[in-house]
């Protein structure tokens, strides 16, 4: 049985998400379903982009991905199936799938048809859950709908470099629970652009000379505990993710803010890398 | 197996949930329980027959549905279970199915008597939890309980209608994840008063005189997408589950806001459509 | 098949806890995980320690608890492993289990020894998974840690006693759902020290001489309704996970506010019970 996965802008005090699951149910008794997240911020292609990424690739070869963000149905918004990466999505063509798409070729692409005469303002409900239970009873995506060579490109998940290839100009796309700040520049690109050059991180008014690749590595274990103050401290690191991130230690945006608050860093503002 | 939902106003943060989830599978060892909503307002009755109405109906047959909101037992709050529409309902009688049970007869209601001896502030895991599984083991209501011929109306769920028939007198009694205001008004009550004449819907100083299926039926896919301005746009429709609503055009109540704090709609406001 | 439980501050919006699932159903295809919280205060550890308690005792024996908590690993910060009232705890060694285990003793814990090389800072996902589904497939803790006789105490959750056992000077370690202060005096110590003699339960300002069972033992039904005016009343109880807590009748803290807003009671204020 495969499983299905949701990741939507639903939030999960509606009855959008409930209802989602059990129109799975009533067609696929055993579907195992699992929750990716209903809290993206309201049609935030860019989020969404980012959480799927990181989440998809550690799910089993075969699974379907339901993506519910900005998911109505229009003439500039059509509905897509893929196979990529041995994974199934459905989702808007709205550029969602594309920082998954950009490092690995979707095998095949359609544009769902089965909803010719459904009107709806629900079609995760309407159509999703339909094309999910297809693929999972073992259907193909031809049945479903009818080939296309292409899929919508988002451009702000890519970072710049410039023609001297000595600068990396990418940009905050995500902030995560803690409030740390995510920009789209990856450890792969780094690498390419970087060659073992020093550098220096730059996001707004603070620069980073090193790049951890764990928060403690902050920390001075050989210092006694009471005289450390980390707690609050900023870096970059190479997130779990591979993505370059601008962290407070022990943040909470509740107490004491997080990069995001305490930096003034907020989604698209420029984070620069500046090779030697 | 049965299925079992949980819609209740404990939050995910504490324990409640985890708990009521042990509970069952200590009992039942391969069930399937679906999360519906855990972030109900504190006590909100209306709020949960909204979401319980729209969220039941897409699961299969047979489901068991509990329910905890404002469920702690007192003389004046007793703890019922129902067949209704091939469901099992287990939750307070404090007017949670009526949004349900006004339109589709319950076959059955009892009143539980399983805990004479109970003295809990947690009853939806001491009590409920045993229905449940009680249930889902093929049980019958009577074993638990005693017949009763009523359950408890909640009022203000339905809207009035002037005596010469041409007003519907409605409220809100629910906004939604994007902010989206969400009336009494059902579509069926609607098309039964209106009989096709014209209309105008009034929610505070904001008139419709036509009413959407689609969100983006707002937009104008003719006019080039640089001089649509229609995000923000305020539009009334049907939505999904059939209520009259009213919305803003791809909302957000973080950032620009939604229909709820831009037109100044809260719970309980009047929301009224005039026919001609 | 062992059910897999999750207790983390990841939050339900980034991709943290649906990799973590990911990864589970991608070594044991037949997992049932089921969430307790994700929803954590940043690295608090005092309240993961609270829930976890009150959780954890409704699953199955056999039961496997991830805890992802302040679980980066340093040499300060080590991943344990136990095996504690035939439950699995899976967490780091920052005194998280200081609630459970101050009441029963561990039968075993180990040091989690298999991540010799790997450097992340995802350690939920690279460590804690592979500990979880080597239990899960049947294996034992020797084989992923080595036995140590302690795990690190937390101090806070216990209260202090005073010298002539007339005074119970606790604290408050946890805010729930709806606001309601939760001390960390349990009805047992109350028990054993007061000897049912009468007391005060002092709070900031407010005194109570009564510790009731259930939040409507404050309603005196015999009042005809519109005459009760309780609703926004404090109280003190005992909660369903018998400790001493500070409650607001029918709170709710968007709204009206809670007992934590209302009585000016905040985590790690005192809450003190003085006998006569």
């Amino acid at each position: 049985m495969s499983l299905i996965t949701l990741t939507t802008d639903f939030g999960t005090k509606d009855h959008f998400v409930g209802a989602v699951k059990g129109a799975i149910y009533s067609e696929l008794n055993d579907a195992k379903i699992v929750d990716i997240s209903h809290h993206i911020s309201p049609f935030h292609i860019t989020e969404t982009a980012y959480i799927l990424k990181n989440a998809y690739q550690n799910f089993p070869k075969g699974s379907i991905h339901i993506i519910g963000v900005d998911s109505e149905l229009s003439i500039e918004n059509k509905h897509i199936a893929l196979l990529l990466d041995e994974h199934y999505f459905i989702c808007p063509d709205n550029g969602i799938i594309s920082m998954i798409a950009s490092e690995i070729k979707p095998e095949k692409i359609v544009e769902v048809t089965i909803h010719k005469n459904i009107i709806s303002s629900f079609n995760v409900l309407d159509v999703f859950v339909k094309v999910a239970c297809h693929i999972a009873r073992g259907g193909t995506l031809d049945v479903i709908g009818k080939e296309i060579p292409e899929y919508k490109q988002l451009t702000e998940v890519h970072p710049h470099i410039n023609d001297e290839k000595n600068k990396i100009i990418g940009s905050v796309i995500y902030i995560d629970n803690y409030g740390n700040v995510i920009s789209n520049i990856s450890k792969k690109l780094f690498q390419e652009i970087g060659k073992g050059r020093t550098f220096k991180v730059i996001a707004r008014s603070n620069t980073y000379t090193s790049i951890f690749q764990k928060y403690n590595e902050i920390v001075n274990y050989s210092t006694p505990i009471e005289n450390r103050q980390v707690d609050g401290k900023s870096l970059a690191l190479f997130n779990s993710a591979n993505y370059l991130e601008i962290a407070i230690y022990k943040s909470n945006l509740k107490t004491v803010g997080g990069a995001s608050t305490l930096l003034g860093l907020d989604y698209r503002d420029t984070v620069t890398v500046r090779f030697n």
